[in-house]
């Protein structure tokens, strides 16, 4: 067995490591969701939907800058990583639109005023932010490599939420193009990865991050339902205008 | 007439303006530089563009850098500005690696140690990451302007240095692949002033920093020159090494 | 009444109001908290405060430079604010140091090495730069409101831990000059509030800030707890180090 | 001779260099500065000193931020060099409003709008964050280390000016409650550089921030002076309107 074969092997080992430590995550995740619970049970409205694309809406605006980030931040870094990180910004620019038009396509006003973000998005966007700026250049592709692979995972739940609310594929215009172009940036955050990743401590920096950033998106899931439950209970919500526009 | 053709033209106007100041900054910067004048004379050996391409490298360095920066500190950019920031960083990051090219290939080591930057170059740095950063964002676009554009001014110049260096055009990386990559570039900043600046305060503010840093150009050129009239002197100079290296 | 006694009295009424949700966030927090059960149960020995203060550490060594951020970030800032900002971040400056040395004069060597900062804590970090360089600029009193107050919460636990593992004063030098220190801030934070809040927007600023930072330091002790149980159940730890040097 | 009496000496002699490097710094600046030369003629009138205190407000404006920037960016600072930073920013906090207030004082109206800075005054601005963001932390002293011995140098012209413009001191706040601070701020900058400068990379570091920092102050007062005679000449200025308030 020659030396590349070799490293390229225990780089595939990490990484297999990683989607192990993913899986499990998201078992956990999944099991104790009262998000995940509440839409599989049927038991919600157009008005979750609204609520999670807002949110979504709030962190996505932050995510091409934050992905830019590092390479603003870090100097010498490796120029192909570099270019990855400039090139993936540019491609998640403007997503945030996205989500924005899916709410709205539920039936708000075209010029809604979205509410300011939860806390729990405010704490993701802080986290993504400060990770990109700051410690082990390559650990934001801890976020992209969950990230750009959710959809293994959620896409069912998007199913059974789709057919209840009865919506196009065109309301779907986030999740359903992500899903196209996360293909290739998996591949391309896998290839990142495998190329960069020199020692134990990169792959512990991206796990760590990987780790954290989905736990931080579990609470942001978890915030979803609670702002949801808030509003159909006529309790005090920022989102309760959301209740004159969108039949319950 | 209609609106949109009476905006194109006022548009229009605004950046014919901008071509006059330029060529009339060029005009005074090229009469009075001592670099220029220089070159002209013949009066000069490869230690002068040595100093040049590894002063070129530490800007060069910044520039995919500070040219995303303005995508992640201005929130609510035009969608399309935000992208091309993004892509243009992508397309400039590691040019710095074709300067220190240029400046090995003349009989450098391969591992040579580029000397920290001058102050001049320092500060045109700075000021690059300050206006990135901070006020009007698309102001930026101003030092691309002309950065993109600089060919016409300095190909005639470049070709009497080649020349007189004999120096091939692999050697001459940086300009001549930037030359051919600018066209497009230019064309595209060109692209995003008509689209992009929307009333006279923009065109100001890419007025002042086109010409500040042309102006901070100017001085990186000087100070260039002084360099390398204290090496060839033989006065204290961090890039005395180079007359160890390269025949005068 | 007079207008000033009329605008002085919504004031004190918000800050009575942040009071409220203070308590009552407390009374929650503590309630629930299994590191509260844990201490109260006397079931932990040293190696519990050595990652209390370790990770304190961490989060204590950026408290100054984000304190600061809100001064550097913000222009037009209200000079008297400003200037707590910069001195605030002067009297907090060290103060790590000290948490260092409660964890080393437990019995660790004196130039452990300490473990990287738990996801926890770095969310924590993250979040108090955010909400310092972005958004309103009052928001970060919110998280100070908190943590100038929290002796009056704490010390009942911080007495029993000190009690059960026999430390002298010296050795909470953290916690009791910090008690100390932040009677005076406390009180300089109140004046603060009344001083420059100066509508609805900025207290519900500052109380989401409050919130938000305090839950993120539940997760903070959470975190502290789990950790402790992984060191003492033999599980793979970055402090399972502390086993080699501190008695159960 | 025992070492720390060799150490003291050694970095004393570093200072000293300092002191002679700006002595002559400041020799070459006052004999080719047409500004000098002008006050020194006496041809000049108030509009002269508004353009001055007004470019000074706005560099100003961002010296304590810069200060701080300083303790904030870089991690390991040494804790009394991290607290200088910030006390040092607590006290310069707000002293732009000085450099207005002796503006206005010339007769000018007391809400008047101060122009958007000089390309000069910006480049100043922009080299400041930087070398306080970046590089050698004990650097931005260079900048420091000139600027609070500045009176030496200044005060003579100051007071013909003073003369010529029949100004009272209160009119001259800004330079006169400086002078005064920064007897102290002087000595403690001196302490700090003694103290903290641990070798010979340090004191070049400083030195390169004193001299370029000195440097564009001085292209700061031509900005000054040219500008002024834009005024007074009739030709296009953003301070055109002080003509319209102070008598020539």
């Amino acid at each position: 067995m020659n030396m590349s074969a070799k490293r390229t092997s225990i780089e595939e080992r990490h990484l297999s490591a990683l989607d192990d430590q993913l899986a499990q995550l998201w078992e956990t995740i999944l099991s104790r969701s009262s998000l995940v619970r509440c839409i599989q049970g049927g038991d919600f409205d157009a008005r979750l939907f609204a609520i999670y694309m807002m949110e979504t809406y709030h962190y996505t605006r932050h995510n091409a800058r934050n992905q830019a980030l590092v390479g603003v931040r870090h100097l010498d870094l490796n120029i192909r990583y570099m270019k990855f990180c400039f090139e993936h910004a540019a491609e998640e620019s403007g997503h945030e639109l996205m989500a924005l038009h899916d709410a709205i396509s539920l039936g708000l006003p075209k010029d809604v005023t979205v509410p300011e973000p939860m806390s729990e998005t405010d704490v993701l966007i802080a986290y993504l932010y400060w990770i990109s700026a700051n410690g082990n250049p390559l650990q934001r592709l801890g976020y992209s490599y969950w990230a750009e692979n959710v959809y293994a995972y959620v896409m069912p739940l998007l199913r059974t939420l789709q057919s209840k609310l009865k919506l196009k594929d065109s309301q779907l215009s986030f999740f359903i193009s992500h899903a196209r172009i996360d293909e290739d940036h998996a591949e391309e955050v896998r290839r990142m990865l495998l190329q960069h990743c020199k020692n134990p401590e990169d792959w512990t920096a991206v796990a760590k991050v990987m780790k954290t950033s989905l736990l931080l998106t579990e609470q942001f899931l978890n915030g979803i339902y609670e702002e949801f439950e808030r509003v159909r209970s006529g309790q005090a919500s920022a989102y309760s205008f959301l209740s004159d526009h969108l039949s319950a």
